[in-house]
């Protein structure tokens, strides 16, 4: 449910408005309940809210689906128009935008993840119109939390956090990955809404960064990567700790002090007006000096709130300053191919004058 | 893993010579899994199978997941091209259309579920090119199910049959439906590899049909619709039956007999060479003849396989004849707003005479 003090529709209007988006439109996905609280099923049958920037927004539902949306509470932000199974909903959407008097060749912004077949079928019906991706006015309002959603970043944070306290008691030889994951699942829906993911890559496995679970049977002296995420109150969590089966493996204890500088250096690096790149940098140097620079295969760290992927980057390339309210991950990593992995990662929120972390558990391996 | 005996890229590129479709371009989806056996994870990085109808195939992945992709064994049928995070990946895509000499003023087919934001960054890409959705050639594989798909459908239908065989010993007065769905899930996986959707609707949310699970506590006298489904080796399996909690509440013993009728009328008109609408007809003019006409509001049933919902819809208006080899859901429902609702459904394939089901638990309500 949208927080009912911040005017989500009325500050996205004015982002609208000041790109030169006439309409936007919203398919099943973390934008449509971020702005009407509505958690639909992505699905082949039209789901769409359209918002004009000026006029009233109307969420075009399949009439077998009316009922879930008016649970939602979505008709209080929303004009519910519903369609049924033998009429055209790519029809109602442009009677909509007629009726609302926008010109059809205009600019419309589309969800980034509506699905490509929608997108079509609206290109064919409104030819004349230019389209730009939702996130060019969406990321307006998003990539900064405001503080009830920070206070949520920390209450799901905490919430993973309890999950990882408990991971040594789920790991050990002869048990899979699977089963692992399986019992880690259990334990994130104790205190969140749904599972993201569950990764838990053990021994040679952990070289894979999206590795999740597999038929792999956990052995002594194996590394085990465990990065694993959650919804809990429309809010995501994400956090990745290192463990070990017995002992460590050899050249592990190295290498893992090597990451954990490494982390604390790039979330010591995170102040407002910090390009992304540069905390991507402070991770990323140390790394490469101690010589696992080629090991470190993938970005610093990624935006998160209401999706567990989200602007913004933290990436080489990316010079755009960071600012308070900005939250996401740091998250290094060395894969040693053929051996095992190391990740350790914590979310982040950007204060006035600094960072807090939001994830607390000790980033030493945990040897079980 | 995509049949070894199957030729499915040689099948795709006659399909697309005959549509006039120079390239397909494939994100992570069903249709990813089906021609590469790649299940791949739909993140912001893209992931693409380019397929042009003439010249080898190639897979664009992000370096970080080139483990996953090598595992899958996509590599016997497309090239891997890895992109790091600070490269542009639709740059990738667009050389790779070039060294296959396809002119960039041709027809692209992209995968109906392929992120919008992708597809605008192609068409921004590829400015000139015509764009159509990749279902247009995609049909012609998926829709006639080999015998091997046929097998695969029958295994996965008997294990979801297997979970309802034991949904009685799970459903009580006094537990939640989430409970209850928590449980489902647990036993849609000693058979499944995932869970796609479980459905536990009790009371009054019967009458939502794609009410999931909720809060609401199970009664005596309550009508409970269960409709499950998983997927095993790659293909899925949806069946839902009713069952009541104690007794029978008012009027449902007659509005089930009409429903176990309707079902078995749209079963019975399942052959080679029925329209499509007509199966529909069979089930809704007994719906409707007996006075529940206006309560059955959704199609009588979708297309299955490697998707849980594909073609062919089982709708009015939908006058394509179907054939030996199409499987398809038969769903009709009753909903009774503030009471209950019901639903009985069976996956079928059509036989070269007649008709199959591949579920064969009793559809007749289980009163527990």
């Amino acid at each position: 449910m949208p927080d009912p003090t911040d005017d989500r529709l009325g500050r996205l209007r004015a982002a609208m408005r000041t790109r030169g988006v006439d309409a936007l439109l919203v398919g099943p996905s973390a934008d449509l309940r971020y702005l009407v609280g509505y958690h639909a099923l992505p699905l082949e049958r039209l789901t769409l809210l359209v918002v004009p920037a000026d006029g009233p927004a109307a969420l075009v539902v399949p009439e077998l689906e009316e009922p879930r949306a008016v649970d939602s509470g979505a008709a209080a932000h929303a004009d519910l128009v519903t369609w049924s199974e033998t009429e055209d909903p790519i029809a109602r959407v442009v009677d909509r935008l007629q009726v609302a008097g926008i010109d059809l060749r205009g600019t419309f912004a589309l969800q980034d993840r509506l699905w490509t077949s929608f997108t079509l079928a609206l290109q064919a019906a409104i030819g004349g119109a230019s389209w730009v991706p939702g996130s060019s006015v969406m990321r307006d309002l998003r990539l900064i939390k405001t503080p009830a959603e920070v206070e949520a970043l920390r209450e799901v944070g905490a919430a993973i956090d309890a999950v990882h306290a408990v991971v040594p008691d789920l790991l050990r030889a002869g048990r899979t990955e699977a089963e692992v994951g399986r019992d880690i699942a259990d334990r994130i829906l104790e205190d969140h809404d749904e599972v993201n993911f569950v990764i838990v890559a053990s021994g040679p496995n952990g070289a894979s960064p999206h590795h999740e679970t597999g038929d792999r049977v956990l052995e002594v002296g194996d590394a085990v990567v465990v990065d694993i995420g959650g919804t809990r109150a429309g809010y995501c969590s994400d956090s990745t700790r290192d463990y070990a089966i017995g002992h460590l493996p050899d050249g592990y204890a190295e290498l893992h002090a090597v990451l954990e500088r490494a982390q604390d250096l790039a979330v010591d690096a995170v102040r407002p007006g910090a390009p992304a790149e540069a905390i991507d940098a402070a991770a990323r140097d140390h790394i490469t000096a101690a010589g696992y620079g080629e090991r470190f295969v993938h970005r610093t760290g990624h935006g998160i709130g209401v999706e567990e992927h989200e602007e913004p980057w933290i990436v080489a390339g990316n010079d755009e300053p960071v600012a308070a309210g900005m939250a996401f991950s740091i998250e290094p990593g060395i894969y040693v191919p053929g051996r095992y992995g190391s990740r350790i990662e914590d979310i982040v929120v950007v204060t006035d004058t600094g960072v807090e972390r939001v994830n607390h558990r000790p980033r030493e391996v945990v040897v079980v």
